[in-house]
């Protein structure tokens, strides 16, 4: 935490095609972390250097436009969070395309729905079910870090199509959220062993499994896949926090079962995000999906929060709000 | 090789729907390996029990016959070879699939161009360039292995599908023979080092990568894998010796450049073998596509076959003809 502080800079005059945004709630994501090494994963979003700004996903108030289309006033989602004022090129593709500056409607969502789950998060998990795992009704889906942000979202989504769906996460309060409030089939403590418990959760094996989570996690599903099982490989906390990484030693498996893993960004599904959108404000809107929140209060907070959510200590969609 | 010794059965009398078959070729695969271990990958081919005969893809004139569709004389192929008399089932789905019992059309090719080029070996590579990994021209695909038996198909099929291809394999006599013989774009021994060499040969980085080996070559190609590459894991000899398996320790980068990895074998595309063998006949009849043979006379000499090929002292297809 000491790592991080929140420093006072002069706000640059606005150029053509730039909005200013007052911003109101910051995105906290644990792949933030790995730009918070020297050497972020070759191709993939460039390390933040010493003495920078951390930027993310965001969701603020139009102070002033410089920009067709977009008036003071507007509530917008962009990708300069982790600053109070954020000069806001139109036509950046950050983040890979998924945080492109675009207008909300504040009638369809409050702020924060339209942060977590009609925004990176939400198309994060759709794309990964939807478009990379492509489940189907009846298939066994099991989702890891379920009780995060992307994870419950993907869990939800999966039980919304028809499939059974176990989760599994870090501690037994989180178990009880997934299992009595987000209404999985099966959920379990990874920290009480994870092939038994995958086991007793799927005894038939699983048919997608959707990871959040890497190293022996990733190797439990490559145990339990059915043939021609898949894998969307969302993310792999387990080595972002200066653990080092471990390849799964299972991974022949993959042939003799003839699975397909498939490493994904959301930013590559930009195209996709309006559907993502409507299926998930649609689900929203019916309650069969929703997003819980972690909030922090002020930008001080916000290495805090990375912290908390790091270890683990966060539930749903964590949030600075400022 | 002292593990294995040649046995005299009783031939059992024939029931309906099965053939006798003298065997004339017998295929040595690598994958073998895998079946002489106590316990075979789950989701693989079961083990072999100690004291029962190996089976593998063969070639051989019918004997006998007790099934509709076979004559006396008839030239076919199954999975029962390591037997000089083969007693094979017409209905056996062996091998998942892709070592059903079939006629052979002798006029087409002479045998060991049956089981190589077009048997499990062509369907393999097909499967792999065509349907996995989906190679489209202009793009460059990375075969290891490339000198054996499916690699040596994969690198000419990818260039007869116009791919730029490179090929790795583990003597100086090899390489060359990618270079010289099968006109592979580039070409490198990998014990003088993988990243640097495959940088050397696709400054650009690959586009695909077809995977015989596992281990450090895999690590390689998740280095050098462009975004949205994708790599057909066919098999993983690095493994297959008794080496404790190593998954790749960059396994994050498909995520962060939204790869995907994927196992197969043949038997799951058992229904496209047909148009795998038009391509294949074709390219092989306009002399696109040719098979090197290392040959081994007897069943007596099976066991240093397989030990040769493993250590990599064989060169294309190994077959054992008896």
């Amino acid at each position: 935490m000491e790592d991080l502080s929140v420093a006072e800079v002069e706000v640059p005059q606005l150029e053509a095609g730039q909005v200013l945004v007052r911003n109101t709630h910051h995105s906290v994501d644990a792949a933030l972390r790995l730009r918070l090494d020297p050497t972020s994963p070759p191709g993939y979003l460039p390390a933040f250097e010493v003495g920078e700004g951390l930027a993310g996903l965001a969701v603020g108030t139009v102070l002033e436009s410089r920009l067709a289309g977009i008036e003071v006033g507007d509530i917008v989602q962009h990708a300069r969070g982790y600053r109070g004022l954020a000069v806001v090129d139109g036509d950046s593709a950050a983040l890979g395309g998924a945080g492109r500056l675009a207008r909300l409607d504040p009638a369809l969502a409050p702020p924060e729905v339209h942060l977590g789950l009609l925004g990176g998060t939400g198309l994060t998990a759709w794309a990964g079910i939807v478009l990379v795992a492509s489940v189907r009704a009846g298939e066994t889906v099991w989702v890891s870090a379920a009780a995060g942000a992307v994870g419950s979202v993907a869990a939800q989504l999966a039980k919304a199509r028809g499939c059974r769906v176990v989760g599994s996460a870090g501690s037994p309060d989180k178990v009880t959220y997934l299992r009595d409030v987000l209404g999985l089939d099966a959920a379990f403590d990874y920290h009480d062993g994870l092939g038994v418990q995958l086991d007793e959760a799927a005894p038939e094996g699983v048919d997608v499994y959707f990871d959040n989570v890497g190293g022996a996690h990733l190797e439990a599903a490559l145990d339990s896949l059915r043939p021609f099982g898949r894998v969307a490989l969302c993310g792999a906390i387990s080595g972002y926090n200066g653990d080092p990484p471990r390849g799964p030693a299972n991974l022949f498996l993959a042939t003799a079962k003839n699975l397909t893993i498939r490493g994904f960004r959301a930013g590559a599904f930009a195209d996709r995000a309006d559907e993502a959108r409507v299926e998930l404000a649609g689900l929203w809107r019916a309650g069969r999906v929703t997003l819980e929140l972690s909030t922090y209060s002020g930008l001080d907070e916000a290495p805090r929060a990375i912290v908390d959510l790091l270890a683990g200590r966060t539930l749903g969609k964590c949030v600075v709000v400022d």
